[in-house]
């Protein structure tokens, strides 16, 4: 649940973030910034903010910008309609992300979890990206990411996203944003 | 066939182009940039420049770069692999670009077709795309586009690419570039 004001004041501070890296997005597409708190009503922390281009039967694309030391946090993409989880590779555009994958454990990593949530953080293999840098994660694997001191945005390109069906590690999570009036 | 020196020269104008709009690609990228002059050895007017993101057997990023009056020709993508053929989404990032795809036709169309192969262009309904617009053209449909007076950057987010398959009007032209050493 998260407050109509504190919503559309992060549906601004995003609109800045897009326009200091030069990416024009539509009246239409601005009024629809989707602001996702997760339910946990932490937006600062812990949620991510997107724009979707498109989402059709077969692709999609998005931007998602992450503020300064913000965490999208830990999930996965499960199967769906017989066919294999959501293939989802991150382009960082602008900024720094950090994302966390299945893999060897990074020793020191760059980041931590949201206080708190620690126990649901369990996927420590880092990759960096900053601008031009991309990566392609697996379907169906678990995996975070956090936005550097800037913050960052990042294209996706992926397949079909269905994101109702998202596997998130932390029960509390709920994907569906609810804003009170 | 493109000699090599030109080819060169038309990597660095595309170079420019994408700092212009502030789109950052790594070194890698940017020895890999894509010149297709589609065998008609005629560049300036007919073919188009492209960054390739990834093309996996799910999805496809890409950003077409159009010079100023530069038009991709008239072409279709058919279904293969028992799937329909490639879904694509044009998203105009900077400049301007003119689309036309199968529909009504539009009287006082902006653009004409490359001297000499007007017989190639066939459909002509037009569709404008600013910064922040963008259209998405049903598999297996004629298409062809071109730049405006300042050329164009389109990200386009689709299906798997499978250009070697792809149909032209034009039966002179080659989808894979040979450069003349």
């Amino acid at each position: 649940m998260i407050e109509r004001a504190e919503y559309e004041k992060i549906v601004e501070r995003t609109l800045g973030y897009l326009k200091r890296a030069h990416i024009v997005i539509t009246p239409e597409e601005a009024k629809n910034v989707e602001v996702a708190d997760l339910g946990l009503n932490d937006i600062q922390n812990t949620g991510l903010q997107l724009v979707v281009y498109l989402n059709t039967a077969r692709c999609c694309a998005k931007e998602l910008i992450l503020f300064p030391g913000q965490t999208c946090p830990q999930h996965r993409h499960p199967p769906a309609g017989g066919q294999a989880g959501k293939e989802e590779t991150f382009r960082c555009r602008w900024g720094k992300v950090y994302l966390y994958v299945e893999g060897p454990k990074t020793q020191n990593p760059k980041c931590s979890p949201p206080k708190g949530s620690e126990q649901y953080y369990t996927v420590w293999h880092e990759v960096q990206l900053a601008p031009g840098q991309q990566y392609t994660l697996e379907p169906n694997t678990w995996h975070w990411f956090q936005g550097g001191p800037e913050g960052a945005i990042i294209s996706e390109f992926s397949t079909t996203s269905r994101d109702e069906i998202d596997v998130f590690s932390d029960p509390n999570i709920k994907r569906q944003t609810e804003i009170a009036d």
